[in-house]
């Protein structure tokens, strides 16, 4: 690329903020111009890492004029008026999942995220995973013909602590919504979402109202049957598979070894060592293809990341999977309206 | 065993006759004493083979004093009256499933199956393949601990003929009735179906008003989630996989390929030649193991083989996933009433 | 095949004398005729399980025209002189591996074994295997364009007791004799060989003097080196893998497991059952194989079973192997003289 | 690390070089301060990117007082005099294998280099590999017991060119070697060398006198078995597994593939796609912690990159394979001297 560099505002220094700020640091086509965070000391620890002034405030971020972009990575309740504001001031935005807990303040942002000139991406950064993105790649180039079933087990290691887990709006839109938007990368018109949740191991989630564990079954627009299997906690590490199959055969994506050793002794062979623990190391390329991508798109004028829509419709079928969870209903849903 | 050998009468001689025409033949505790076929020369073919008397009634089977025991490989319909006759004549019957694809059918002769004294015992042989059966018995030594997610993967490598389809009773009393038994092997109370069908490729199936794929939800009395996948097709071969998840891990059974040879060449690497095509050469051994653990049944005077009741509960379940699939809505089992 | 029955004699009655005599009675073109056995118990045995009329010595099965060939599989030194016999009175022989620990006295019967009008066949059952058949198969179909280099590991799950060892003429004579077959199998014409045994874990196999451990290196006329690695213990169960390697590819044969279930804990993943332990289990199929393909060869005239020529090679490999492990020398080898 | 950073002199700018190069500017606690190349276009392309003074001549590097360590990635012939020079300047070292491709030049430093204060590192990339490490790691934890037996096989994409393959010194001492090492880094004490060399595939390497494909055995003073198949091409990618094998058990790294995908047709199953193709891919990970360790050894004074001594045994190790290959004898050798 021989455009000048993206500069870029970093709003919100948390865990996921620290993660950008590294994508930052290693794409050289970008400038970290700004850091945001009302803990302001969050935002001067990385700043005097990575560069850029400091703020708690992010209007002076918009209203620095020194800012192409911004990613948002502050809590969930700021998304919708951050995205607004960048909306305003001109500037693109690649906005952390979810938008909002809430669909309604997504709809009230709706039209207006559709009808920006600037890039409006949102981070659904698995779908720029090698695996997945390899397997959409080669389900489009026909390898497997008409796709008919996709199946996909997300499984974490372990569940967050209470305090998350009480603002977190629910598994469905807190850990399913990655997994309806991965079902979405390969059946972008879902029309109907059944869900079953059951609470199996953790008194903690089942307190709180809401589910450990849970199997959704989605209908694509073709017929597409798509499963999804969750679980809040898995012995061996983060539980990351999907299957694409066709009429012609499937692809498949195992999950990601740290290592290929294998041990063999009397009691067991072919044993690996557990899988990645943490979702930042399981995604690390994801999160950076991500910010790559989100910039190519910004020099080019051509995005290519998830969109609002995108954004809003993980929240639909989420909002969907709750009430069919509550109801034991498929719900109709219909993405483009 | 130090037994006289249990002298069986073999009503059927189809493709799944012949199955157990081998495993009896096999089976140093066991005389074929007596083919039964309407279709008289399939029965004259496999007494030559194998022994016995060769009659088209089975009436005289029972009237003979010359069976311990029946293997029921006839056509579904015939099956409600023969178990009914074996149970009148005091003989031990194999049947293969379904019991029969009415339930009231099979409720008229509930009362009466479960009071026999002589051993009624159905057909579902996957309980008895190899893998299936090693992780039962993993789960049940408690490996994984608490069993929470059972996931089952279950395609055919190509659909039936029309003929056949058309009185089959529909792909879940067909096809996934197996999935449902499999899933009750490991959670025998289920509570509620919920079942999503779907048309992907076959033409003829869809005229029939039948679906070619399908995804099931159950759930279990101690909120185990179940999923099934099916589809009546899969290119690379019989798809027959299963996973049991649990507290404390996972136990998985991928396919039997009949080779362990891997290619290795510019364009793949690790390569194996497609899975067994046909459900009598993946599940060969487990049909010779339910016969053996019939006969063993009978010296001992414990059953051990799926019973009446689990024949009737996949029935159950089949019939409510049939519905759920018309309705949309989940649908509550109780299999105990 | 519509041919009679081919009337066999076993001639030992031992582990491996069993073996044939189940793949004799699985076989509906034979009929066991003769068991002999100087310890004519097991004789006795074996007769009473698989039929045939019962002898302590050898030549009254020779001399009572009621056999039209003999399974040898008494002990090694008996082998010339039965092969001997079996020519002498016209009979088919199939001769366990070795023909003899002595070169000298294999030469003292290669000439008439040549000659012989009936077949002479070896016992090298391997070659019957279904993964390294297929291999063979697969590289004479030119799947890996030109074989290149051949690795064969082969360890057994344990060494067997100080008696056998005492007798067994070495690591190279005993165990790796089999992998000189196989190596021919793909390499006919192997021209050198180099051999390093050493002694690493058993005390009594070092105090005879023996190896319990090895590497081989062989070299085909066509340049094509074959690598084999030995041990008396594996902790794991049998380790039988072979690797062809060609220009086009690779095509490796993995270990046999008895199960396709994988366990995930927080320790380890995709953990499996340790191998299959016993020789007669892991090559169940191939002993079965073997003995068809020599009726078959009976039957039609045309023997596909190792010859003479191959036992006769193995085993000047596995002198060559000696001598080359003595010396650390190379030793030239010229098979067909 | 609170130190302050390392000032490096990168002497060299080909493919390596700039390999070093990366791993320079990604390690934060080294500064390139002196780029040297006789080709100056080469140092300035690359000072002008990772920074740096630009000179043709080493011995400016050395003369400048800038460098605490220069990293030497100049050809072969260059290796011994840069050592020396470095030893003389008293600045750490961390050269490129070989030392160079004769042992009388090698040896002729010998005295100097155990003597030097400062760290003489050599090169060795793959014991830093993550999955010949974790086998190192667990093998000294004893996971596997005693080690009795190492597999190596190591099989490049593709030949080099004619240009390249005319100076490298044959398959032993340039391709081998980096195997040699690798046997050394589980058995320091390799006693004895036997060597097999073929051509198989490549009229050039032939018409140099060198081989395309190597069969090696090695024997450690323990009496460990080493076996080494190497060959200079493969269908399916860079080839690199390593299985040691002890009384306990055996660990084994199979080889690293760019995706998990597998692809599941009417034709295969399981399949991936072929291996890295590149060296500098497949090795990517080693090469970055080679030099983070070389600069931590030069912080810490403890340095635990291979060693002159290390660099001398593997040339050792492949003059005794050169040599065994011709005479086809085993040759014995004491490291020690």
């Amino acid at each position: 690329m021989s455009e000048k560099k993206v500069r870029i505002g970093l709003l919100g220094t948390g865990r996921i903020g620290q993660v950008h700020a590294i994508s930052i640091a290693e794409n050289p086509n970008v400038e970290l111009t700004y850091v945001a965070d009302v803990f302001i000391e969050g935002a001067k620890k990385l700043a005097a890492q990575y560069g850029g002034k400091v703020t708690a405030d992010p209007a002076e971020v918009f209203a620095s004029g020194e800012v192409d972009a911004v990613v948002v990575a502050s809590p969930t309740p700021t998304h919708v008026d951050l995205i607004s504001a960048a909306i305003d001031a001109g500037v693109h935005v690649l906005c952390e999942k979810p938008i909002d807990l809430d669909i309604a303040r997504v709809d009230s942002l709706r039209a207006k995220a559709n009808a920006a000139k600037t890039i409006v991406a949102l981070g659904f950064n698995r779908r720029f995973d090698q695996q997945f993105n390899e397997i959409h790649a080669r389900v489009a180039a026909g390898e497997i013909g008409n796709l008919e079933q996709l199946t996909i087990i997300s499984r974490d290691p372990g569940p967050a602590g209470k305090d998350y887990l009480e603002v977190s709006g629910g598994i469905f839109r807190d850990m399913t919504i990655h997994d309806f938007d991965m079902a979405r990368f390969f059946v972008p018109e879902i029309v109907e979402v059944y869900a079953a949740g059951a609470n199996t191991f953790s008194e903690d989630i089942k307190s709180l109202g809401d589910y450990d564990s849970a199997v959704v079954t989605l209908r694509g627009s073709k017929n597409e049957l798509v499963s999804i299997t969750n679980s809040r906690h898995a012995a061996y590490g983060y539980d990351q598979r999907l299957e694409a199959f066709g009429s012609k055969g499937a692809l498949l994506a195992t999950n990601v070894s740290p290592t290929t050793v294998k041990l063999y002794t009397n009691e067991i062979v072919e044993a690996r060592k557990p899988y990645l623990e943490l979702f930042l190391e399981r995604y690390a390329f994801s999160y950076r293809r991500e910010l790559a991508l989100f910039i190519e798109g910004i020099q080019t004028g051509k995005n290519v990341n998830p969109t609002f829509e995108d954004g809003r419709a993980a929240l639909v079928l989420a909002d969907a999977a709750t009430e069919s969870a509550k109801t034991g209903k498929a719900v109709k849903v219909d993405l483009s309206k």
